[in-house]
């Protein structure tokens, strides 16, 4: 995904745009008025499919396609054949994962557009929830509330504020950005990690969907910046004296199991609370388990696990200073609005001649 | 308080300084050679008392205040007859209250600093907690953990993170200015109400100590700014369509009971979370307990109660949107260091013939 590829051929796109939402999710009329209202070359048809009943029914939902240069969709997606007019996909997930074995995707070049960065405000609130929970001691605060009884600050464990504090980044992206834009506030150090070496100004700007007032648009809080893909790139950057670690990288094959117990002895150097809310599977888990027991990680905020759901005699449930939560990050009630914005950012750019924002790139899957 | 007054003379501060320190915490001995080290006309004598102790016995302690020119203290004062040699007072505290019925208060002109600001990133931090603890039902999912119980995002009310909600910042002091530091971050729009205005760039500054990149030195983060002491200009700020009320005003004969029946009944408007950090008394506590059954106001943050300890029939405890904690939103661990940061600024100020920071303006009682 990214910003830098051009859109075929603009000169086409001034014409007549009959923009298909097909959603599981009712429409905002308002934010579809306002869309018409500054593109009146546009009109919408919207249809909202029930998509917890299987098989999925969507009444003439191959003539909608054959009427359609523009589809807004999740989970549906035409076969070529009826796609001859359609001239942009935009995908309401941030994942493309569902696609990737669709003719569509395979056979034809129709530009594809993702949700990438709708999320990082709703994902980056959990993540500082739980930091503050887990410093502050909120189990152990509700659970007086719940008994009614007016505890003592002395029978809290010592709290240190944020100030002054390490939060490393593994995964610079949409979610990393606005977290370390939201630890910086607190007043931590944030560094951070990507696969590609980011050496320019250029090359460390967010190119992707960026909610308004939110994220790191230029890349220039992390004091430090470091990369990689090897092991020893990886080891560097967790020897930094990290008190917090956020992972939030994608799930790939060089990804899988990337922390486990030799990084967490090398993160035993600082202890730190480790955050995860990409795949439980970038964890290896009984090593994380083993690294909490022994006191190598200072504790963890996990909103996924491996398995998922986290079988109910997991030892991860019962730790102090571990928080579980059940995948629910990312659930928030914004997304409809600002996927709609980069749908509406992307209409400007093909009239314009621009190139497309969120632009999924089908070699790298996304 | 403020940092407008200069030292009477400080000429006469060029000489040796011996600081005294009577505090109940454990001295940073590295902290205090730092210091020595910056400035070689220091020295320091350090006594740690037990404070849990009645009555508290500080050997020798008349004789100590004969000694000294700097007195760092929190709880402990001399009598002005032996503290004859003490230019400037220190104390560990914020508030100031416990010194005014003393001599040394009524009767001399011995400045006063303070250590307001040190708490702000500790109690900001709190505030958040809340707010996103509200927000995220952190409550519902660290009950679902402490079952062993993978829950739905489907079982949880609606989430809308942060970003366009708007913050209303009552007392717009070192706290208010790092909590809107922190919610601006996340995306919200902040205003603020102090009792004074501020139209000038100048008078809306910070000009009391402030932990290193925090707070909001220069009052720009406010979008709007609202003052006076009047009901109907309090009554105006509270109609701004505020979703989140941050009370952090200190508790006068002017703000008890300030937010009551008529106050919840305007912000019924806009169904705000409440979040009282201040002082119980400033909220009319059964009126605001009708306001939250009424569904006037969306929720409430107390940290403080009237009376404390919070009595265990008290509705409040039991209520799902609102979180109780027994006054331990300031209780934490950086402070010692935050306090000498302050003195050894003052140090600096003294040898230079520069104004106090953090000096106690005995008219207004802080």
């Amino acid at each position: 995904m990214g910003g830098g590829a051009n859109y075929p051929d603009p000169s086409i796109m001034i014409a007549k745009e009959h923009i298909l939402c097909l959603l599981p999710v009712p429409a905002n009329q308002e934010i579809l008025d306002r869309i018409v209202k500054a593109h009146p070359n546009v009109d919408f048809t919207y249809r909202q499919f029930d998509f917890t009943k299987r098989p999925v029914v969507i009444p003439d939902e191959d003539e909608l396609y054959k009427k359609a240069t523009i589809l807004v969709t999740i989970g549906r997606v035409p076969n070529p054949e009826v796609a001859g007019k359609i001239k942009l996909i935009h995908v309401f997930s941030a994942g493309v994962d569902w696609l990737e074995k669709t003719p569509i995707w395979r056979d034809t070049k129709i530009p594809i557009t993702n949700s990438s960065g709708i999320h990082a405000p709703q994902i980056a609130e959990w993540v500082i929830l739980q930091i503050l929970s887990l410093t502050h001691h909120q189990k152990t605060m509700l659970s007086w509330q719940s008994q009614h009884i007016w505890g003592s600050g002395r029978q809290l464990s010592p709290i240190k504020d944020s100030v002054g504090k390490r939060l490393g980044v593994l995964g610079y992206g949409a979610i990393g950005r606005q977290v370390a834009h939201l630890a910086s506030a607190l007043g931590m150090d944030v560094i951070a990690y990507t696969a590609s070496p980011r050496p320019t100004p250029e090359s460390k700007k967010d190119r992707g969907y960026i909610v308004p007032s939110t994220g790191d648009p230029d890349g220039t809080i992390p004091s430090s910046w470091f990369s990689g893909t090897s092991k020893s790139a990886l080891h560097t950057f967790l020897s930094q004296s990290l008190t917090h670690l956020l992972i939030s990288v994608p799930l790939t094959p060089s990804t899988h199991h990337m922390l486990s117990t030799p990084e967490f002895s090398i993160l035993s150097a600082s202890k730190p609370i480790i955050i995860n809310i990409a795949r439980g599977a970038i964890i290896d888990q009984p090593a994380l388990i083993e690294a909490l027991k022994s006191g190598e990680v200072g504790g963890a905020a996990l909103d996924v696990t491996e398995p998922e759901p986290l079988p109910r005699e997991s030892e991860l449930w019962e730790m102090e200073n571990v928080v579980v939560s059940p995948h629910v990050s990312g659930n928030g009630t914004a997304y409809w609005e600002r996927s709609m914005d980069i749908l509406e950012k992307n209409l400007t750019r093909i009239e314009e001649g621009g190139a497309l924002l969120n632009l999924v790139d089908r070699g790298k899957g996304y």
